[in-house]
């Protein structure tokens, strides 16, 4: 992707971008403002490469982490202060999540920061690097750029950081500097964006595990959220596939081995799992566990019960086996010397258990008002091949669980970090990807009313770039639901003001849209077998009418143990 | 205020509520959020408070600063991690620009922090302090309570500081604290939030400015953000009262003297004020400015050309007189010694200058496509007495200075921070309280179409509360028209997806309400004369059509100014 610039020296903008440009990230999220609005001149002069302009800058840090977990790394660009304070909680998003990000502040001058002027979009204090302060604890690195000599080299330190442990990283850029000029032969060296390799010593631990893989006669794989992120689905097939072990994934895991393999298992959530899966895992005597991140949503609080001792951790830069620790023996390269040699390790009296067949679709009368349990039962016969399912935290997160993937489908969902509305943002970066990737790819949303009030605006940038690949399905069940079965079932505070979703599509102008509104598992049904509906050819809003209190049955568990958790002393 | 409480135990959520409606801080803003829910169920226990539950926290966040800009103090109530990072900008903007807001939120429980738990809203490392700090740089002080029986006391302490400093402080409330008792005599002894005296020597001060006085012979007050902001708008007009000197106002400090007042002279922002202004501001001998808080566009861009060194600074906690600064010395007190005795110095050979009278409105033809200029020319006429006008940052803020404000109006505008959005959700907020202390009072918000979009669900929560004193102009120049004067007159990074405007109030389920379209002088005309119109008996959405790249001519010169300070080097 490295080509020859034309000219001797480039601009620092122009290079930024031209860096992004090689690594594929060629859509920009973010909001124009007076501090970088130089540095956005700079994005129109790299071929191909657009600038989304976001209805505002959470929204827009949403886009970018939806973008980056389609295609490995996105940009987002602020403007000091006001937008970099406004998109934080996207960003730490990404940082919780693992989600690798560039975030490009346009900063004042260097003559404005040393002269301490009292600028608009200051705290009027004279202190210029609070906000680069706010951000340190929520990104992997930061750089602050001052010198034109040394700041190609920090552009390209920083990109690699977010590409290589996939978080934010922070850059700040004075407006002064955008303009001056390096030189355009260092575009010519490609960033390197190899992990470091394994110490020889990370050998004796991939041995340790072959041996206890010798050793097991009923092992599993558990595959979860950092699997994704740091791009080792690739190496979670070929393990599967080399040891023949039944595989499950968590909720964060769930696309991370294609639903449609045959040793694929189901979802393990703990105590929420359903009773087979939880029989399979908790009675393995050898678990490999890659990429797990045991938060409370991920583990049905925290209820694992493994019968076994024998756990085998990798992680992005570290593994663990039973009770060590091993400090810098990363996945990638552990599992790729793993499958190598595995299957000549494998206990012959091994017998591969039998995977559980999946459940058949529910069913009910044609009036039946409708239910999530129906929903999301229905819902897998409806997804295809290569569509990109995004659900937001609430009863979607947690209906999604239960449903089935099709071959080379990606799940997006935020369950660590479970900001609500981060969908409808992540939906949008999404649908870009998808557009730069295989435009016949769907996005597909499930947002509640609830989430969706948080983030509406940024369906408008949907219909700016007509993304009419994107289904939005808005769950319209009155309310907070997720909080109403956590506390406060009748309390005013999970009320929300009643929109009418439907006429949305029409406000933010979109040019090619259809609205529908499901309120029976009759009209569902004959949504989901309409072939019309199902090719992606404009931009669609299906309201889907619930009940206030009805939820998967995997989130009414949840959300009682929640409140424990919460009120406890 | 202070009333015997029934019960001798109250628990420290409904402690918190009691002691903020003490100080008539009777509507709580926010989003529930799960580590906040058992805390709002606290509201509804305190008679006559309520609970807005906004459409997000960033807009909760603005909300709570026009509530406080109208009654001296509010609270706003997010969750952990992602609800309080969404609010940080909203808190800055309170930060910078002296507004008092007790930001109080809900982390997890005291056993769940031990246990380093990894909780969703966490950024999965255990770090439950990091979001604390991070809001530590945006605020006066703050408290991350821990130990019930100091806790009373930390919230009266967090109370006070936010009422006196007029800043944002920020409260961390573990779940489990909520319902734990403290004794309800407590609230039987008011928060005492008298500036504390300043020293004797301040006396000293005051002398010196009063032999100031009694040399000047030209003298002048102008009065800035901080007057208003530090609740010292009745010391200013007692002053003007009992010197008869010449008044001025910054931009920041409008309607910090009301503008009936006979001895207004107008508005002062350096080279940008109109030319009998700049004269009689440039030529004083002596100023006397109070509450200055000297940012680019309160100033145009630091052009201020006093020809006398002669400048008295009062501040909330210091003075300044000539080059000498005085910490400790609080304005509200040294204003007040000084009006006692101001009279008898006044020279004898000060000849009270004439102020300038105000312009006449513009005329047009009735078919004239609409300008800025006519528009703010003619609304002056149109307001009314007890009027709250906000002005979003863009053409609005700069457009409403040339306008004159009937008596007992009050401004809000956020020059110094200068969000975009920050109007729609501070409209939320100073009609809520309008509500409170007098419903015929009109809220009459000015925002452009490319800032609207920011934060336009909550117009959402002026439907759900029936604020039908709101009237929202829309300036729709179809983008950015202030970035674009700024840098990129026809860079497409400042246009926005045009949306139907007139379908929002539809969308948002208003009860009652009227939509207008505005597109020439003549219909504005008759808008402005329509007596039905001008009652506030329901939500209207005027929607006034303008050309992309008109603007008021003030900003139009600031924008120049403003480009330059960016790129120097």
């Amino acid at each position: 992707m490295v080509s020859t610039y034309p000219e001797s020296e480039v601009t620092l903008g122009r290079y930024l971008f031209e860096r992004l440009h090689q690594l594929k990230v060629d859509t920009i999220f973010g909001l124009p403002g007076d501090f970088n609005l130089s540095l956005l001149d700079k994005v129109y002069e790299v071929p191909d490469m657009r600038w989304a302009g976001n209805a505002n800058e959470l929204n827009a840090a949403y886009a970018a982490d939806g973008y980056s977990r389609i295609k490995g790394l996105s940009c987002l660009v602020t403007t000091f202060g006001v937008g970099e304070l406004s998109a934080l909680n996207g960003v730490g998003g990404a940082y919780a999540e693992h989600v690798g990000l560039l975030h490009v502040v346009g900063v004042p001058s260097i003559s404005s920061q040393a002269k301490q002027l009292l600028l608009h979009h200051t705290l009027g204090n004279g202190d210029f690097t609070v906000f680069h302060r706010m951000s340190n604890s929520i990104s992997q690195t930061t750089a602050f750029l001052s010198d034109i000599s040394i700041a190609p080299g920090q552009i390209d330190r920083c990109i690699r950081e977010a590409y290589v442990h996939q978080r934010p990283v922070y850059v700040g850029l004075p407006a002064n500097m955008v303009d001056l000029k390096v030189p355009s032969s260092l575009l010519e060296t490609p960033i390197d964006l190899k992990l470091k390799q394994n110490d020889p010593e990370a050998q004796e631990v991939v041995e340790t595990v072959s041996k206890l893989v010798s050793q097991a006669t009923n092992p599993i794989i558990l595959v979860d959220a950092c699997a994704l992120r740091h791009n080792c689905k690739e190496e979670v097939k070929q393990l599967v596939d080399a040891t023949n072990f039944q595989v499950f994934t968590t909720p964060m895991g769930k696309s991370g081995i294609s639903e449609s393999h045959p040793r694929l298992g189901g979802v393990y959530v703990g105590t929420m799992s359903s009773p087979q899966v939880k029989k399979a895992v908790e009675n393995a005597d050898l678990i490999l566990s890659v990429g797990s991140l045991l938060s409370d949503f991920n583990t049905g609080s925290f209820s694992y019960s493994y019968k076994t001792k024998n756990v085998v951790e990798f992680h992005s830069d570290y593994m663990k086996i039973r009770q060590a620790t091993f400090p810098g023996v990363q996945m990638k390269e552990a599992l790729q010397q793993l499958i190598k040699r595995v299957s000549s390790y494998i206990n012959p009296s091994y017998i591969p258990t039998r995977v559980p067949k999946r459940k058949q679709p529910l069913k009910a009368p044609s009036e039946a008002p409708l239910t999530q349990e129906y929903l999301w039962s229905k819902v897998s016969g409806w997804f295809r091949e290569g569509d990109i399912i995004v659900t937001e935290t609430g009863t979607s997160a947690f209906g999604i669980i239960q449903s089935h993937f099709p071959s080379n489908t990606i799940g997006i969902s935020q369950v660590l970090w479970g900001s609500i509305g981060f969908t409808v943002g992540a939906t949008v970066g999404a649908a870009m990807a998808a557009q730069e990737i295989d435009p016949s790819r769907r996005v597909i949303l499930f947002v509640g009313d609830g989430s969706l009030q948080l983030t509406v605006q940024e369906i408008s940038t949907l219909c700016k770039w007509d993304c009419n690949n994107t289904y939005l399905y808005v769950l319209n069940n009155d309310g907070y639901t997720i909080e109403r079965l956590i506390h406060g079932k009748s309390a005013s505070y999970n009320d929300i003001q009643p929109w009418n979703h439907l006429s949305l599509l029409r406000l933010f102008n979109a040019k090619k849209y259809q609205n529908v509104r499901v309120s029976t598992a009759g009209e569902l049904d004959s949504l989901f077998s309409d072939k019309k509906f199902a090719s992606p050819d404009r931009i669609r809003m299906i309201e889907v009418m619930l009940s206030r209190l009805d939820a998967p049955a995997n989130l009414v568990a949840q959300a009682k143990l929640s409140e424990r958790v919460n009120l406890e002393n």
